[in-house]
């Protein structure tokens, strides 16, 4: 790794690449000076970094400066809380998680969930007084490494940026819920997904880049569609839910199915409460007491041949003939793997401007941020 | 109950009342009469009732002569068979279910999930070898009854009729999922969805009714909307996923989670599997081995307060100020549970045509079909 700059011709929304493993080696590097244990602070920066390694940069290192940093410097994480068992019933295991950063917390609980499964069949870990988790797909894969099917979810704790259809206050956040599943030779089934129709990580970066939303993320008082990302922050917009006018209540159902599971189950902060009765319309409430629900199930301690099947199941899906030639069928997950291949191989792409966003915390951190392996023209992100 | 003849006057679409303990007792006997011990044939009856009961009516008694007892009749369907126990891990259970019911399986499995819940603090019963299990949260409100967490998902089997996007080949079913909760002195709470935009049910009740679909729901080759239901069964529309055109890969998802969850899980038959590529690009196989994921979570085994914290959550939610004034914000269930409470007290409305239909079936099976207890006038229905 070495002390670099970034080339001040670089267009600011071009990309530049670096290294994956300085590039974890350096965040691990950041959360260890919050006081993150070694072990923890590299689990930590695994999962943030997973989202710029496969796609998602909105849930990527964009976040260190914007959440994770101010939430350890605010006490409002705890870089070294141990967890306490709240509940150990065998199959089902209610943790707090006492404010530990959730990066960490979420890989603990699949972990412990995975070890339950391999006993039980199913691993449940039911998670309050956590923290945000970044992507829920990278913990869900955890399991998918123990030849499980991971399932993950997590609230917002008692933050509120979605308001239920017909409702004029906001009282749930974007709740997302990630199922991961072993395919055989082919490459892992990675759903991962907001029950919102965006994530407000989605909104920002676009916002930041300057773009166009498409319709039916958000709108406006009355409902009608908004496709200026900038509307969000400045309060002229809300985020509508997965489904589109008439699908709304499964995606709000999908919303309370989430809260009901991570955060009503163990406990945890909660949306919907009488005091966000109290806030306006605009959002309210602080992601605090976030909740998750962690579950692995393990197939071959159910039935023989998972595997194969597994593999025959989505390379069927593969096989299907496309109506575009120049666009194969594919799964989720499938993009996302073959993204991650390329990445670890040729360098994990960063904008321009977070490139020299991370530089100047390394160089007010003391640290060296890894030189760019290349300076990529960007791919179509 | 007594015989009864529809009146000649009542146009087709309007509705007629029948006393709600007449029409479980007469869907009982059908069941009875064709092989399935009485208290099976009662829960089974119940189950496909529930949804003339609360709603859905596309899930509910306009199934039984197009789905159900051809089923039994064509022995597809096997009115006695014993669920068998593949393994037992106490917390997780897969079972086979022969061939049963699914009407009735779905339940059962439920209520062995609850007792393992209340063990384990979750029960896990994965189920193949089943035949349709109508609502899904019928089977998941069960759940609630024991004071958990219920979550219900199945497939179709190996019937095919939704396409990967980008695919021109049917692949899934429409797969529904349901996830219960209890909400204290509220009405529990109850996500019942299928993961394509609309179940096939909702397609065929519109064109039964001469109705025309909001876009979103179907779709040609070439993507472009389809408003006519009746394009569908001729072939000439697809069902689209939940999510619309930017949201697609979402409900994709959530579909492929329930086919791994609830048919690879237990090894049931799969819509994505070699079988389906030798098909043309319209729906294929059979409805036959459709998989179940039956789970109860038992909050009350994991913590204290979890029905005093469920009642005030959902009790936020239908405090918060409406955009509306004259509607007020419910969250799924909310409607339902109103709507069944007033149809068992003044009669579950059954169209004119199902009416007749099902007065038909009574005559030829030698049964008594209810009297109307009221003509309605429709309820908007």
């Amino acid at each position: 790794m070495s002390t670099a700059s970034l080339p001040q011709a670089l267009p600011e929304h071009r990309t530049v690449r670096v290294d994956h493993d300085d590039l974890i080696a350096f965040t691990a590097q950041v959360f260890a000076d919050r006081g993150l244990p070694p072990a923890r602070a590299d689990r930590a920066a695994h999962a943030l970094c997973h989202g710029d390694l496969t796609g998602p940069r909105s849930h990527g290192l964009a976040n260190l400066t914007r959440l994770y940093l101010p939430l350890l410097d605010e006490g409002r994480a705890d870089p070294s809380a141990e967890h306490r068992t709240v509940t150990d019933l065998g199959a089902a295991v209610l943790l707090d998680a006492r404010g530990a950063l959730g990066l960490w917390s979420a890989s603990e609980a699949v972990e412990l969930a995975a070890e339950r499964a391999g006993r039980h069949g199913i691993g449940l870990v039911s998670v309050r007084g956590a923290t945000h988790l970044g992507c829920a797909g990278y913990h869900a894969l955890r399991a998918v490494e123990h030849g499980m099917v991971g399932l993950v979810a997590a609230n917002c704790g008692r933050q509120r940026i979605a308001r239920p259809p017909g409702g004029a206050v906001a009282m749930l956040g974007t709740n997302p819920l990630s199922v991961a599943a072993p395919a055989g030779e082919h490459p892992p089934f990675l759903l991962d997904m907001s029950t919102t129709a965006a994530p407000t990580g989605r909104i920002r970066q676009a916002a930041r880049e300057g773009r166009t939303l498409p319709e039916g993320l958000l709108c406006d008082d009355g409902g009608a569609p908004v496709t200026d990302p900038g509307a969000f922050d400045a309060g002229r917009a809300h985020l509508m839910w997965l489904g589109g006018e008439d699908g709304r209540y499964k995606g709000f159902g999908l919303g309370l199915a989430v809260e009901v599971l991570a955060a009503l189950l163990p406990g945890a902060g909660t949306g919907p409460h009488p005091e966000a009765l109290a806030a306006g319309g605009g959002p309210s409430g602080r992601d605090d007491d976030i909740g998750f629900l962690v579950a692995a199930l393990a197939p071959d301690a159910l039935r023989e041949s998972f595997d194969s099947d597994a593999e025959q199941m989505f390379g069927a899906l593969l096989d299907c003939p496309p109506t575009d030639p120049a666009e194969p069928v594919r799964y989720p997950g499938w993009h996302e793997y073959h993204r991650a291949q390329e990445r670890r191989r040729e360098g994990v792409p960063l904008e321009a401007s977070l490139y020299a966003e991370l530089a100047d915390l390394a160089a007010w951190s003391g640290l060296r941020f890894p030189a760019p392996v290349e300076h990529g023209a960007g791919e179509g992100l």
